[in-house]
């Protein structure tokens, strides 16, 4: 099904989850749209995020993609089963990855997850637990600031490491031996949160995990593409900085250039670089 | 005349702005709009600014305002040409009055500013010094990580003071005498950064400047309002959070409750409170 795989962010952060894909499905085409327009949405009420999710799935949709990759976990946890509702192609968060992978890796039964406020404040990560494992224990805490720690490039400061010691101090009596990445931001973060938490507490991220998942749906439902595959990365303001940051976050490994293009007057189909 | 002032913001660090009106002119009446659903805009590119500040004007100028305020450093860095080539009432910016108060405390004839990066990156503090005072040169410094310090109520973290002081060391040679806080939310940090950058250093912040001259130029214009005043707080997005961070920032020294709204989708013109 020569149809690309739409997947749409908050920010650019999700450009993670898209590394993954294009490692895991080199076949496959993909448009990409990240709303660094009005990035952050964890800081935001539950219907501002609907409302903002619901416009980029549509602007995919409009696409005519075959999938859709809801690669935010604010986005994920908040409004999926809103995009799901509006969508006629099937739609995968990242958070269902996530907690699959959490639950192969811990022994205690006792599970972490930071994120955003939003995130946290849906308590979706618990009721995806519960649902699957009820025996198992989640506890969560929103670690607000940082995404613009790590969009700031301070990964290695000492300012953020008295921040982690800070946010993660709830988890010291709490037994955790897995600790979710919950926002697509924090594996920038990896080695403060690693130092912060301890190093016998396992991080999980979501974006191998999302890729993974998504190959195996698309093989189950018929969806997989022969190629060649072409990619469209698209954000809603792209001043100097977002570039740089998707620069700095990923160096050469992304499969093409941010475009700048707006909500409503996405540029018409055509020729995919 | 019995219209109100309009006052827009890209957040809620607008409503310093707001604080001073109302004690500068208690007889005036008021709506403020914060656009608490897409902030910050410091890190976006013109454009999108242009666009947003725009779509609040607008919003304002609908409800039939005498006057606008943009109580917004990168508002008014930004676009204040292009509201006020929109805008059939007079456009007041909060950079001039900043400016014309850091310039009579200056001695040395050497101001620093900081602000976001779109407010930096305008050069527009430059360019109205220049204009006022070709032989005082200005240092400006982008201090990014400000604003969600602030807002996660960090202005007395070890973490902040390392921020600050690593932000404003390259003040260090510079004979500065006053520093400009060119952004709403800066005031919260401003025993942080008296500290950082010495006691000799003046702090202006452009919240009363602007509302003196604001009264200055509605007397001259003969629009003053004998009242009662009536102020109305909208803001685009209100999750808990950001009604905390109000109260946080202003206590009780706010004439109203902040109350949601959407751009487009605003409560028409009825008693206000």
């Amino acid at each position: 099904v020569d149809k690309p795989i739409g997947v749409f962010d908050s920010g650019i952060g999700g450009l993670t989850v898209v590394k993954e894909i294009v490692k895991a499905l080199p076949n496959e085409s993909l448009v990409f749209i990240g709303d660094t327009a009005r990035v952050p949405y964890g800081t935001r009420g539950k219907a501002v995020i609907t409302q903002f999710a619901l416009e980029l799935a549509t602007t995919l949709l409009e696409r005519d993609v075959k999938y859709l990759v809801a690669a935010c976990n604010t986005i994920s946890s908040t409004c999926l089963a809103e995009v799901r509702a509006v969508s006629p192609v099937p739609v995968l968060g990242v958070v269902d990855p996530a907690v699959q992978t959490a639950l192969k890796q811990t022994r205690s039964g006792r599970i972490g997850m930071i994120g955003t406020r939003a995130t946290v404040a849906s308590g979706f990560y618990e009721q995806q637990i519960r649902e699957l494992e009820p025996s198992v224990s989640v506890m969560s805490v929103a670690c607000p600031l940082f995404v613009p720690l790590a969009e700031e490039g301070l990964s290695a400061a000492q300012a953020t490491r008295l921040i982690a010691a800070d946010y993660l101090a709830p988890f010291a009596d709490s037994e955790i031996d897995v600790l979710v990445l919950g926002c697509t931001h924090y594996p920038i973060l990896r080695d403060v949160i690693q130092q912060a938490i301890g190093e016998s507490v396992v991080l999980v991220d979501s974006a191998r995990p999302t890729a993974e998942t998504l190959a195996a749906e698309l093989e189950e439902a018929g969806l997989g593409s022969e190629g060649p595959a072409a990619y469209e990365l698209l954000v809603t303001d792209a001043p100097e900085r977002v570039h740089q940051v998707a620069s700095d976050f990923f160096g050469r490994e992304l499969p093409g250039a941010l475009r700048q293009t707006s909500l409503g007057r996405l540029p018409g189909p055509g020729p995919r670089d």
